[in-house]
């Protein structure tokens, strides 16, 4: 190995070691290695062919069982009577909140949805594409509380919610900035949406996500947009894609529908998922969990059709399944990967993007558990065809926890999804006859003219793992890898620089917010 | 959730907690945790399509390549005059200790090999089949340290390996005993293939590896074999594979040849394996390596069937990649990913079992790397369409190390996989229409009929994940998933009994172990 380890070799390897001056040896690797270097990944175009779990025979019989359920059950749509009277309208049988539809209606209502868009980011380099074969990862939504750089469990701050949408700005492979990606519950439950959504246009330039716990919520984002992108650029293109949480089983309340109006209105995408703990919220089996989300993501993403035909709208599904000891959503295990895979199979018979996946997790702590578990629901995400994945970095604890630990090791697996995604390189080079023909029987590859030319980018290297001898890790302390990721995110964090905006757009998003906080009380529900 | 908590539902869920006579609550279900359940599944039959990773054109490319390299650079069958003139027979160009193979040759010869068979187990139930849609998990194989139940890294002993059959004999998913399940180096180096192979008979029932150090060594593997199965049944059936690596890049050694022609001229299968460092032992690249796998595996399998037409053969093959800072072999890493898949669709192609994957890891501590990793490997692994998978529990850096506790969080994951690989239910059943119609808009699953009938088999329940409440978890120790696994660790070990052995074949084999003891002095290399 010891090709490797020379200072010409290392110097090869990375010219920006001699450009420091750095001539080699194991406090320049120390130097190279602890300066971050921040490229951005565009979103991942899949090579890789979906895996589908389920049969054409499997798919047919669901689909028809959706199909009478639909009819002979129906979905709710409460408190929102302008939704029943678009559902009559449209031909379904209304009954007090009950929606009932006949065969075949939301499958076609559903076809003037995209089955691919763009979501623009205020940098068009991050604009994003979501369907066909393409991934976005988008970081963690919704948790009250973070474990934090001292290793604290404690609830989430505005100061916390800024320090993730940083992390994410900074993040190769993270392609997205997200929503709540902690919930800063030192601000007034209705004044913190304002805060948010301005912290994720300043403090990045990906594309991000809007409100949806109010439908003036959900206009204040859209104002927002405006004030960054223009009325007419929103009116005609996505700037936002926001989640709305089908109350599983078979209802949709009213203020997710109040959201998902107006932003369909808007012309701006929403995230339709139905929200299940398998057992809990469905049927304990996957079939039945399958029909079961079928019948209510058609339901909802049909509506979004209604509200305006053509406005895109992403097929979600969050599955989980209950655990039979505490009562407790279980995290990584099969049977919520086969509703992902499942789902997405319906998502692609319906040419609409499709939403699962993530770094899911119940374990309290970023250790072997959690990387299990995060990593039995990303690979069944990549290779089921997610196009949207929330929830990619940062999870912890079923969700109530946002790590910031965890968010760097998540991050550097989608590094690696990245790569994996990208298939196999076919081309001469990648072919790599002159390597085999140089070397021959019995020596190695270390010196040869192929790896000296290739090895820089040739293999996927972790920021987070540790690959050096046992000794080695030893004298640098015996760091599990949760330490070294705490490493990372404080470096991260100390180099991280804001992006450049215009001062006049500055000024007025700014101006909005202060605006808008002024013309209420604090609330805090 | 309280449905779920209730006395009666937990014993409905759990008879066996009724007939201790314990009615419910916290102390009842401790209980019924903390009594290790020792089922034994047999091995996967994969519902889920294998992903192909490389299109046609790729494949044909790649084997194209790999037919001009056989051609034109060949292959080293070193240290083996014999084995020089079966290929010089064979047809192929023998100069010297170089055999280069006219195009086709190998793939011509490598048609009398079995797509699939039967691998033999004392106990007839435990029997595996090699080969197709089935997959076979079988432990780490190597290591010459461990770390041991109170977190020491040490050299590994008789003892320590006695205790990894034992696990290995009592994990559900796992079902194969292995081979050198660690290196025990209290024993000498001649003669510790004899109380390995002694102790895969005596301590477990299930399927076993031979020894591979030695001609020698492989034929006492043989003869024990044939005391405990009679001499005819081992020369009609497999009850050994046993692990022949490859020194890449294209060459086979005289030992490695020795113990390939005893097995195959025994009847019983070798794994062939390539074993190779990406960067060091093969190009760099995917294609690269994948044409350099395809030479020396294909080479290899030909040659056992020139020793024995009609022999089982595993087409193999263990793949990492070189660290770029430390020298040191990389797992968990996209590229070897994409290696094995590859690898996998040419096995597929030829009709030939495959072996790879395995729940590798470079990681010193089963923390949250070790756990990445590993998944990154497990998956692409399942997906690939892995038959025998060697490695796949119990790894721990880089495989110089046995670990007790990561042994048991990887039985876990196997056992996760073999419910994933079965595929969704779509019985009536599986479909759950009555439970969708039972429960309707709004209300919960938790107490319906449908729930209660399958609540017990419904869920995957993890033996090492903690789903309790933060409280909870605290309230238990705040123990990370090492900590809980090596609680198993020990619960299993205290809880072990050895299966039963026929008096006279135990008393044959030691006899037979013995004398061969006796019959040399001690070596240590």
């Amino acid at each position: 190995m010891s090709d490797l380890e020379s200072g010409e070799t290392a110097a090869a390897q990375s010219p920006g070691r001699r450009a420091r001056g750095a001539g080699g040896g194991a406090a320049a690797r120390r130097q190279a290695r602890s300066t971050p270097k921040f490229e951005s990944f565009p979103n991942i175009v899949r090579q890789l062919p979906p895996t589908d779990i389920l049969s054409e025979e499997a798919i047919e019989v669901i689909e028809a069982n959706a199909d009478t359920l639909m009819e002979e059950v129906g979905v709710e749509y409460r408190e929102d009577a302008e939704a029943l009277q678009l559902w009559k309208d449209a031909g379904a049988d209304v009954k007090g909140e009950r929606v009932r539809f006949p065969k075949g209606l939301c499958r076609e209502l559903m076809k003037t949805a995209p089955s691919q868009f763009t979501q623009h980011a205020r940098n068009p380099a991050r604009n994003v594409e979501i369907g066909g074969n393409n991934t976005v990862f988008a970081p963690v939504y919704g948790p009250p509380f973070v474990r934090d750089l001292n290793g604290e469990r404690r609830y989430a701050t505005m100061e916390d919610f800024r320090n993730f949408v940083k992390l994410a700005y900074l993040a190769p492979a993270m392609h997205h900035s997200g929503g709540t990606v902690c919930e800063p519950v030192d601000i007034a439950v209705n004044k913190r949406h304002l805060d948010m959504v301005y912290a994720h246009i300043r403090y990045s330039d990906k594309p991000f996500m809007g409100s949806v716990t109010a439908p003036e919520r959900a206009e204040d984002t859209v104002k927002m947009a405006q004030i960054l992108f223009g009325e007419e650029f929103v009116d005609n293109n996505c700037v936002l894609v926001s989640l709305i949480n089908c109350n599983s089983p078979m209802v949709l309340d009213g203020t997710m529908l109040g959201a998902l109006k107006v932003y369909a209105r808007a012309n701006q995408a929403s995230i339709v998922s139905p929200f299940i703990v398998g057992g809990a919220m469905s049927p304990v089996t996957v079939a039945g969990t399958l029909t079961q989300v079928l019948c209510e993501a058609t339901s909802a993403i049909a509506f979004t059709q209604l509200c305006r035909p053509g406005s895109p709208v992403i097929f979600g599904t969050f599955a989980t399944a209950i655990s039979m000891q505490s009562g407790a959503p279980c995290f990584g295990t099969p049977e919520p990967a086969q509703v992902l895979m499942g789902a997405a199979q319906f998502a692609r018979r319906y040419n609409l993007p499709f939403r699962s996946g993530g770094s899911l997790t119940g374990a309290k702590l970023p250790d072997a558990q959690a990387a299990f578990e995060s990593a039995n629901t990303l690979w069944p995400a990549m290779l089921g065809g997610v196009n949207f994945m929330l929830h990619s970095a940062g999870w912890l604890e079923g969700g109530l926890v946002s790590s910031y630990d965890k968010f760097i090791m998540d991050c550097d697996q989608l590094a690696a999804h990245q790569k994996m995604s990208a298939g196999v390189d076919m081309s001469e080079n990648g072919q790599a006859m002159s390597a085999i023909r140089e070397v021959g029987p019995g020596s190695h590859y270390l010196g040869c003219a192929h790896t000296r030319e290739n090895f820089q980018t040739a293999f996927f290297v972790s920021q987070t793992a540790d690959n050096n001898s046992f000794e080695q890790w030893e004298i640098e302390g015996s760091k599990r890898t949760d330490h070294r990721a705490n490493d990372i995110a404080r470096k991260w964090l100390e180099a991280y620089q804001p992006p450049e905006i215009d001062a006049g757009i500055d000024e007025a998003l700014k101006s909005f917010v202060q605006q808008k906080k002024d013309s209420m009380p604090d609330a805090f529900t």
